[in-house]
């Protein structure tokens, strides 16, 4: 049987996990790719730290340049971290003949056209399943599967530690610290968690989607994005209370002037596929002009998920198939922008919002009369009880109906600035 | 930009929506293709029948000829139902040297093996995305996306018209008469639904997973299926107030001995994303060694859904990824058989049992006494209220533990023939 070289650069967690995809079940490998995929390097900073993984005599090495230079090797598994040197090393790879598959899409989101470009002129490749939501192949599914469709939505949870805190906090009342404590204590957060709670993950691959998707040249900083790390308890109770779970949403919607895109905790209504969404895993549910709603859902992350995405785009890559699907995707190339990126104020949407107010007579009527102000008409009002812990004030919680961005947030300033209301009141979007 | 010539045999409601998106959003196939997909022929048996699409002049024809002899066609979308003439025109389009998609999966589980083998030796590529689960691209999920893994299992509801039906009694009480009154006044039922809701059309779908995941080399008349045509309402009613919803399963295992493989309505637990496929959706649960659990749901039927997929093909076919991916599917090849059809009587389960009872005392103990004596153990007993068209008999639900499928169907024989039990008792597999 034929024999494709291929090779690992960085063994951490993924790295492991794909040699011993590529080692152990060499048999699937060469069934489904039709050759032997021959790992013949792999590329690592330190070879004296300890690993779970045997490799062939010869294998381990911290000279890049023995993997450059070795032309039987056409496919490498790109899998360190970060930018630098990570991005340096992308680059010598494809200039030295390589195609490569990355997981690395804190990379392609600061890189992107840079990096695309650049494989594009020497001919090569680069492969990326990886990089969005680990095991769940939505890369292939949108950019192959459904290429019949004009997608026209697409509404995701693809940050697995921020779910995982989220759904602590809705099923056990935990408080975010305590949360976030358990989620680290578990492996599931990262000792500075602030890319994945704080939205930037998220927008990082809602950025590749919505390229994909919908032609957006978009980096992922113009995205507005919200994250988990400022949600207070009680909301997520009374979301609850109100048949909801508040969820970590990666939205993307086309419009007339283009498309929606935002990174934001919001409700969604219980018993819909993506409030379901437990722990740490990924969901994202799709909806084409042609195939309707599909649903996808799975492990976003993990050594072995995510491995399991990384050796799928080396057999494309070895068997050619990625050659072919890359030439199409023109992703962020130069004039490929095929829709505007629509103003987050004209967004519409229905709201959540409470306000801790002053229990005194004529408030409520005060607030209700500001949003009406606005032309925001409201759905339902809850008062809840006063708490112990909020002895001064009594939260009210006012679901409205659709209601534009922009009006949402001028009324909130308003009500904000009323010598009733306290100063910080709290609104989500209600996914819909 | 290059043109790529593709035609439509049969132009039914998938024919149309076909040629709709073809006519229609020839930018969006050409930006994902790299070339146009050009459409010269639609071949159909009476052009006079009225449709709902505009075709350009001169391309709808009632000649096959034309077509067979029309060189610079490259992809023919297949889409007449049934075994003949759709076998024959398959094989005639494969010998003219035409790439085949279709969405047939009923000749595909009869002739597979002739008409892969033919397309092998012609060096000639099926693809057939559209043959099962619709809109889903479960095909090219198991078959490319997930060829890192050893798939360990699958559970899937692939038959829109039984979900529909079996939502209907779950969800309003209805009859099993009038829910398929109503589906067939919907127009998703056929007038004879005998396939669909005898558990024919989820065997012949299942069949080709079965190839696809396993390598199993299995017709779908081996695989042991009960349709969804004998379930008695009471039971939907029993499992729901018991926390279970009853759905159509289509079930493959990989264990030591081989693949096990069922169609038959299953309790499955309510909020399992499965139990909650609603009206005519289809779903997949596909559990992977690598991967882990990955769930797909989305429309199995109707025209633009398959229609969507059909393209796909159609897009992949041209731009030469089919011809790759075919290759190594070995699909029904001789002598690619890799695992053995695992035997039905050493299924294990947890099982569903009601038994309609003469109401005297002792009889729930011969029962369990029974049961006892095969080693299978009772999980839960419920005994019901006497119903009021049930004078006779009360009935009684045990839920057991793990059994054989051998030893749940000797004990069921034995205990239908004590004198105080009614003839026919009823057993649902439970899904774990």
């Amino acid at each position: 049987m034929e024999k494709t070289g291929v090779a690992i650069v960085g063994l951490g967690n993924v790295g492991q996990g794909v040699a011993q995809l590529l080692l152990d079940h060499g048999d699937r490998t060469a069934r489904h790719a039709g050759r032997t995929l021959w790992l013949t390097h792999v590329v690592v900073r330190d070879i004296t730290k300890p690993r779970n993984v045997d490799l062939p005599d010869g294998v381990l090495t911290d000279d890049l340049s023995r993997l450059i230079r070795d032309n039987s090797v056409k496919v490498v598994a790109q899998l360190i971290g970060g930018i630098e040197p990570a991005r340096t090393i992308m680059l010598q790879l494809l200039e030295s003949g390589k195609d490569v598959v990355t997981a690395n899409k804190a990379l392609l989101a600061e890189h992107g056209p840079e990096l695309f470009d650049r494989a594009r002129q020497l001919g090569r490749s680069i492969a990326f399943e990886a990089s969005v939501a680990g095991g769940i192949p939505i890369i292939t599914n949108v950019s192959q599967c459904l290429s019949a469709n004009q997608i026209v939505s697409l509404r995701a949870i693809l940050n697995g530690t921020s779910n995982y805190i989220i759904s602590k906090m809705d099923g056990e009342g935990s408080d975010y610290r305590s949360a976030l404590a358990e989620a680290q204590q578990l492996g599931l957060a990262e000792a500075d968690p602030a890319m994945d709670v704080d939205g930037t993950d998220a927008a990082q691959k809602l950025a590749i989607l919505a390229h994909l998707c919908f032609g957006a040249r978009v980096h992922w900083s113009e995205i507005p994005r919200r994250g988990i790390d400022s949600i207070d308890e009680c909301d997520m109770q009374f979301s609850k209370h109100l048949g909801y779970r508040i969820k970590l949403i990666a939205f993307a919607k086309l419009v007339g002037s283009g498309v929606q895109l935002m990174v934001a905790p919001m409700l969604v209504k219980s018993g819909e596929p993506l409030a379901e969404v437990k722990a740490n895993f990924n969901a994202i549910s799709v909806v084409g002009d042609a195939v309707g709603p599909v649903f996808f859902h799975g492990q976003g992350a993990g050594p072995m998920p995510t491995a399991s995405a990384v050796v799928a785009d080396m057999i494309d890559t070895a068997v050619g198939r990625t050659a072919i699907t890359f030439k199409t995707l023109e992703l962020w190339a130069d004039g490929h922008k095929r829709v505007d990126f629509a103003s987050p104020g004209d967004l519409e949407g229905r709201y959540y919002m409470r306000f801790d107010v002053v229990d005194q007579p004529g408030v409520l009527g005060q607030i209700t009369g500001r949003l009406g102000q606005h032309r925001i008409s409201i759905a339902s009002v809850y008062q809840h009880e006063t708490q112990s812990d909020r002895q001064q004030t009594v939260p009210i919680v006012i679901m409205t109906h659709h209601a534009k961005e922009s009006a949402a947030r001028a009324a909130m300033k308003q009500i904000a600035d009323m010598p009733t209301v306290a100063d910080s009141p709290e609104r989500f979007r209600i996914l819909s």
